[in-house]
């Protein structure tokens, strides 16, 4: 049993397992699957098949098994842990026909492990089924928690790799370990899936499917998808089946053809955040920001603050869920209130304009709106908002019918807002 | 084809087969599979294995072919839109070796939804497939979106039942029409699976554990979970393979013993928010809110006015992100901020009354402190954070030193205000 021992050959296609009556139950939401998803295929290896099981013996040497048969590459997430319940590793060497025995090496460090941290006694027989692992197996440290990864491989080539099952540590054990193992680093020819999302916002997913015209239908090499959501459309395009030269080229030739017909919808790439992207391009004109919520009630402000860094640009301001702080705080006319009703283009740009004032910010942000369930009307009905913003004295104002829920229109209000200010930086 | 038709028996265990190549690459977290676990163990169904394959119409055969040999009832989802890789239907068709035919109501249906819509010219052809059906099969009403769901059934009893992919619509039909068909609904024997939470918060996992005492190893015929979060720590009990009214009567006794030993940490159960909690015993004592936030930039009152009806207690608040701010705003004196510095509990008491005296509200909220990453002193590191609550006059405040990342303080941070606000409630 060591780390070192000959690598396999890199792989191209494999199977996972997840392990968990959790899972199964749905108490969790497998995220270990759809994160070896996305880190295996950008390394140009194919999943053919997730496959998620109990923590029964039985099902899980049946579900690896036929893993086994279809790829003789499988990798398990889960059961690794010291309780009774973590039947994988004896399960799977059953399965490679091995028995259990113990590791000493393991034993030790989890026994120093118990007493470097002060814990009472010795350590828990039931924790010393950690060191129990198959034999001729192979062990994947785990610098970031207690249970190793088990590597096991037969004369034919088939193996199983035994990842645990909390994400922080089967995230490092897959980077640090695994991935070098199987994907075979100086492979440069080996075909990969890669993608790279446009990011826009205040264009439904129609009306950018007419601007995008021809490159709606996809690009030569690539194909694009359509993913609306509250913060805007993201424009996915993704490249499969070629080397990582060439995908990066093709991801990249691509994304220019749809930012110059997309522009200036397009406010980033990937997960880019529009509050940060407004904050950086306030950074570099020397603006400071302040907000004025209604509808929202403070989250504008809290995706501003999300982005570390924000406070050499964002000052604080006001939130002014009630009428009577709209009136006293951000001065707001009472007879404007009163004619055109708190949601209102003009008591939105009354509300910026008073944030600037008593805040000294260069930047102004106001939002108000019914969000829901109730307070709609004939006139107003839910997921009417309006919002504004004062730039050293010049106002602009938007109006706008949101769709979805509570949640949902606050979100796109806030999203809305932020894109406004950002159009208006621009436009300088 | 049609709705009524012999219901088949109720069955006690099938499996998932959840369909997308976006599954499989990781770009989507399967919530579907979690979610059909949960809401169909509630209902005494055992799934017994969950399989995620690609859009390819081979490997849907197959998975979905396997599965029904080893149980014979079989839940999929996704797969059934209007695009040209969704080849659910005619894979599925082949198993049970049926032709795909044109269902002229369907057809005609979504010809209708087209011009209704007022969308330009006819139904496009490729919108014809989800018109497209196994010949003998049922059809589940979609009353959430347009692809309606089927059922394949074969002269043995099997069957395979196709549900969409998009999550609300997959809901609405598991529960308008799925579910009541396979669940057998009058079967009081059934065994079932159920849940209950107790939500705690302001008590760290370990010392929970110590004052459960032996409850902490399980009380008799249920299991017991901790789960840390930002919330909290939650208690979660679970009862298995007893009929519902037995599984009903285990949960609330342990849920008494429980809340015996955990009170007054406690603060609600299942989904409870500590938000909604204390919006409720407010709006009991007639007290109204206002909040004034540093380093949660917001947080607090988005979390406050997430709840629907909010606006009968929460006035609103300053977001004082910068000290001029919290100066001229919420008066905290400048010789206190030079003194003690922003992060201190003088600071965060004179916020807490400054944004009551303001804004007239009978409970004023305040949060200040390092969420990081950087701001850090060897006095004050990452983490510090200071509240206070002055309610009527009466002022209380703490200090903690909270782990995580910048989201996680913040996010433990409004937990932590929000509850001091509800022990001083209870307090009367």
């Amino acid at each position: 049993v060591s780390e070192s021992g000959a690598p396999p050959e890199p792989v191209r296609r494999l199977e996972i397992v997840t392990i968990g009556d959790e899972l199964l139950l749905g108490f969790t939401i497998d995220t270990n699957g759809a994160f070896l998803g996305r880190t295996l295929a950008a390394a140009g290896i194919e999943i053919v098949r997730r496959t998620t099981v109990g923590d029964g013996a039985a099902d899980i040497t049946r579900a690896v098994g036929d893993a086994l048969e279809r790829t003789g590459a499988v990798i398990t997430t889960g059961g690794l842990g010291p309780t009774s319940d973590d039947a994988t590793k004896p399960a799977i060497a059953r399965l490679f026909g091995r028995d259990m025995r113990m590791d000493e090496t393991i034993a030790n460090d989890l026994r120093a492990r118990w007493t470097a941290r002060g814990w009472p006694g010795t350590l828990p027989t039931s924790n010393l089924q950690q060191a129990m692992i198959p034999e001729s197996a192979t062990i994947l440290a785990n610098r970031h928690g207690s249970a190793p990864g088990i590597w096991l491989e037969d004369d034919r080539g088939r193996w199983v790799a035994m990842l645990p099952g909390v994400p922080r540590e089967m995230r490092g054990m897959l980077a640090d370990t695994l991935l070098p193992r199987i994907a075979g680093k100086s492979d440069i020819d080996r075909p990969v899936i890669r993608s790279l999302t446009l990011r826009t916002t205040g264009i439904g997913e129609s009306s950018l499917a007419d601007l995008l015209g021809e490159l709606a239908s996809g690009i030569p090499g690539t194909t694009l998808a359509f993913l609306p959501g509250t913060a805007g459309v993201d424009l996915r395009v993704t490249v499969r089946g070629v080397p990582l030269p060439e995908a990066t080229s093709r991801l990249e030739n691509a994304a220019a053809l749809l930012r110059e017909r997309a522009n200036p919808h397009v406010y980033g790439a990937d997960d880019a955040d529009l509050a940060a992207v407004v904050l950086d391009a306030c950074r570099i004109q020397g603006f400071t920001l302040a907000v004025a919520e209604s509808c929202t009630g403070g989250m504008l402000g809290a995706r501003i603050t999300a982005v570390p860094g924000s406070s050499d640009v964002f000052v604080g301001g006001v939130i002014a869920y009630a009428d009577a702080i709209k009136s006293s705080y951000l001065a707001v006319p009472g007879a404007m209130l009163q004619e055109h009703g708190a949601v209102s283009e003009d008591v939105a740009r009354a509300m910026a304009s008073g944030v600037r004032a008593v805040t000294g910010a260069d930047i102004g942000i106001a939002i108000t709106g019914v969000a829901g369930p109730g307070g709609g009307s004939a006139d107003k009905p839910v997921g009417t908002v309006c919002w504004a913003v004062d730039m050293r004295q010049t106002v602009k104002s938007r109006r706008r019918a949101m769709v979805g829920d509570r949640g949902e229109i606050r979100e796109r209000s806030a999203q809305a807002a932020l894109e406004l200010v950002r159009r208006m930086l621009m436009a300088g």
